[in-house]
C-alpha cells in the first residue's frame, strides 16, 4: 500500500525538516530546519499539510510567562507519517487533524453525553507530550523545543498523542479540513451543543471573528429567524451577511444605549441565544444582559484576554436565564469533527467564506501581521509552497 | 350541591372578616376586621383555610420602601368562596391553592415547555390587583389596604386573580398542601426541573432552610448518591439527615479552606449539582466554584439580599460549568403544582418534617418570632384557631 505522507524511510527514525519557531514572546518567528523525533507510545507522527492561524495562537505568542523556545500552531490537517507503539485508531497514510483538546474516550467525561473536558486532558498549555512529559523537538543545536496546545503545527512534521488525533476522510479538502480542528468547529458546536438553537429563535453574537461566524453559520442551518451581530467594525456586517448574520448592533453608534438594550428592543424583550467570542468580562455581562427572561442562554466562547472577572445581576438569573461557558464548542473531538465533516460534504454548512487568504510556509509572519491588523478571518498555511 | 366555603349568602357582596394588617415596616402586624370585596372578571375570592410564612414575607415586612398598609402572606391553602365574571377554571368549593407567580397558560412563555415566567405575570412586588390596578381591601375606616405577591393570605378571606389560582384534589391534608404553594415546590422543582438532578449525581446545598430542604427531598427522590449540604448552624445536619442530605459542611468550622474546596474534595472534583438557598452573592459564588468541570451546574434560588453582583472566574465557566436561576424552581403553578401533589400522595416525596409547628391565627406574630430566631422550618398558622 502507498504511504501518502511518501516519509516511509522515516519510520522509528527521527525526521529533519523546517519549523517556524517562537524564540521571544512577540517576535517574528524564525523558519529554521529541526529535528522531529519518532513517536514514542501512543504516539503519532504527522506531516502537516496545511495550517492557518488561530487568535490563541497569537494570545500565547505575545505571553512571555510561558518558556521558549516553543512551536506555536494547532488548526491543522496533516497525514499520519508513523505511528508509536499501541496506537490503533490511525495508521500511516491516514487523513487526520490534530486537535488541542484531549478525547481519550475511556474517562467518565468522554463516555458521558455532557461533557467534552476529557480527564486526561490535563493542561493544554504545557509544553511537552503529556504522557512522559518530554518533548519531540529539537533545533541543530541541539536545544529543546517546547511543544503548544498539545500540537505544533507549524513544523513540517509534527507528534501529537493518539488522544488529540482524529482520522477524517478524504473527501474534504484539505483546507476546510483545517479549519474544522479549532475554530470553525467550535462557533458551530456552540450553536449546536452548547446552546441548542432552535428554529425561529433569535441569536445575538458578540464580535464577527471566525468563531463567531461559524456560530452564525450553526445558528443559520438551526433555522434561526435572527441572527444579530455585534461588533466595532461596521466592515463586519458585509461579511457577517455571508454567514448567515441578518443585523448588525455596532455598540460604537448606539452609545446613548448599550449593546444589550439595543438587543431587547431588536427582539421584543430579549434574545433566545447570545454568544460572546471576543474575550471580554464587559462583554460576557452585555451578551447575558441581551438574553430573554424565561429562557435566555448565554454562551461564553472567548477566553478572558485581561483576566477579569464577569459580574452578573442575580436578580436576572433568578429570572429564568442561563449562562454557559464551553471550550471547544462543546464538541467531543473524535466523533464530532467527522460529523462536521459530514456536515460540509452533505453541503448543510457552507464553510467557503472562511478562508481569507492563503500563503506559502516561508511567509508565516504575514498571517500574523494580518490577523493583528483585523484583515479577513482565517489564512492558510501551505506547508509545501 | 353544598358550598363547602359556608359563605355562599356572600356572593357578589364584601366579607366583613379578620385580617393581619401590616401598618409598618418590621412592626407586629395588628388583626383587625377588613372588608373584603367580591371578586371582579377573572378574580377569585379565597376563603384562607391555612396559610404558612416564608422568608420573602420577612423581607417584604422589612421593606420601607414598598407602601403600608399592607396584607402581607402568600402560602396558603383555601377554598373558593365566588368567583367573577369569566372565571372557568374554578368554581365555589374547589380547594386551591393561590401562588405568587402567574401561569396564563396562553402567552409564549406558558406554552413552553422551556419557562415559567408568565408574561402576563407583571411585578410581584405590586401594590394591586393585576387587571384594573385597585385593592379588594379595605379597613373598617374605609382606608385602601394594599396586597401582596399578588396573594395575600395573612386574611380569612383574599381576592386573586384567577392566574394566580391553581385546583387540587382534597385528598391533600392542607398543611401539605400550604407547603406546596411557595417554598417546598420551589426546591423541589430546582431539583426536578432546573437542574435536572440524575440517579447517583453528588449535589450541595448552600442553605438548609426549608427551600435547601425541598433541594434534598427532590434530590434524594432521584437518586443521588451524595447530598452535602452547606449551613453555618450544625444542628442542621441533624435536621438535614431527615430530608435526606448526607454530608455537611460548615464553613465556620473548615477556616483554612473555603467550602468549595471542601465540597470539591468530598466529591472528586466538584458536584454534579450545586444550588444557592441563602440569597448571598458570596454563596452564590462559592456554590458555582464547588460546582465540576464538564457539566456542573448551579442553580440559584436565593433572592440577593443586598442588591450584590455575583462575580465569576469566565475560565470557570470555559470548563463546561452552567450557573442558571430561576424563580419558584420553574415551577409551572397550574400543571406542576398537582403534579406535585400527586407525588406526595403517592408516597415519592415526603413532607412531613417541614411543619415545625402550628399556630393560631391570633398568634401570627409569633410566627415571625420563631422564624427570625431560626426555630424550626415552616409554621402553619390555621385561620379558624
Amino acid at each position: 500500500m502507498e504511504n501518502k505522507s511518501g516519509a516511509q524511510e522515516y519510520r522509528g527514525k527521527p525526521i529533519i525538516c523546517k519549523a517556524a519557531i517562537c524564540r521571544k514572546a512577540g517576535e517574528p518567528l524564525v523558519i529554521e530546519e529541526i529535528q522531529v523525533d519518532p513517536p514514542k507510545a501512543w504516539e503519532v507522527r504527522i506531516k502537516i499539510i496545511c495550517t492557518s492561524l488561530c487568535h490563541s495562537d497569537v494570545t500565547f505568542w505575545k505571553m512571555d510567562r510561558l518558556p521558549f523556545p516553543r512551536i506555536l500552531g494547532h488548526e491543522a490537517v496533516g497525514v499520519v507519517e508513523s505511528v508509536g507503539e499501541h496506537v490503533e485508531q490511525v495508521k500511516e497514510g491516514d487523513l487526520v487533524v490534530p486537535v488541542f483538546l484531549a478525547n481519550c474516550g475511556e474517562c467518565r467525561d468522554c463516555k458521558s453525553t455532557r461533557s467534552n473536558t476529557c480527564s486526561m486532558g490535563g493542561n493544554q498549555l504545557s509544553k511537552s507530550m503529556p504522557r512522559d512529559g518530554s518533548s519531540r523537538f529539537r533545533d541543530m543545536k541541539g536545544e529543546v523545543l517546547h511543544h503548544s496546545f498539545r500540537v505544533s503545527s507549524f513544523s513540517e512534521y509534527t507528534v501529537v498523542d493518539v488522544i488529540h488525533v482524529v482520522k477524517i476522510t478524504r473527501d474534504i479538502p484539505f483546507d476546510k479540513a483545517c479549519l474544522l480542528s479549532c475554530g470553525v468547529s467550535t462557533g458551530v458546536g456552540a450553536a449546536w451543543k452548547v446552546a441548542d438553537v432552535d428554529q425561529g429563535s433569535t441569536v445575538a453574537i458578540f464580535g464577527l471573528g471566525a468563531v463567531g461566524l461559524a456560530v452564525a453559520v450553526g445558528a443559520k442551518q438551526r433555522g434561526a429567524s435572527k441572527i444579530i451581530g455585534v461588533d466595532l467594525n461596521p466592515e463586519k456586517f458585509k461579511i457577517g451577511k455571508k454567514f448567515g448574520v441578518t443585523d448588525f448592533v455596532n455598540p460604537d453608534t448606539c452609545k446613548e444605549k448599550p449593546a444589550s438594550e439595543v438587543i431587547k428592543e431588536m427582539t421584543n424583550g430579549g434574545a433566545d441565544y447570545c454568544f460572546e467570542c471576543i474575550g471580554l468580562a464587559s462583554s460576557m455581562a452585555e451578551a447575558f444582559n441581551s438574553s430573554r427572561e424565561g429562557w435566555g442562554k448565554t454562551v461564553i466562547l472567548g477566553i478572558e484576554m485581561h483576566g477579569s472577572s464577569v459580574t452578573l445581576n442575580p436578580y436576572h438569573l433568578m429570572r429564568g436565564r442561563t449562562i454557559m461557558g464551553s471550550l471547544f464548542g462543546g464538541i467531543k473531538p473524535k466523533s464530532d469533527i467527522p460529523f462536521l465533516v459530514n456536515k460540509y460534504l452533505d453541503k448543510e454548512i457552507c464553510l467557503d467564506d472562511f478562508v481569507s487568504r492563503e500563503l506559502g510556509f516561508k511567509d508565516i509572519n504575514k498571517a500574523f501581521d494580518h490577523l493583528l491588523a483585523g484583515n479577513g478571518l482565517r489564512c492558510i498555511i501551505w506547508m509545501d509552497k
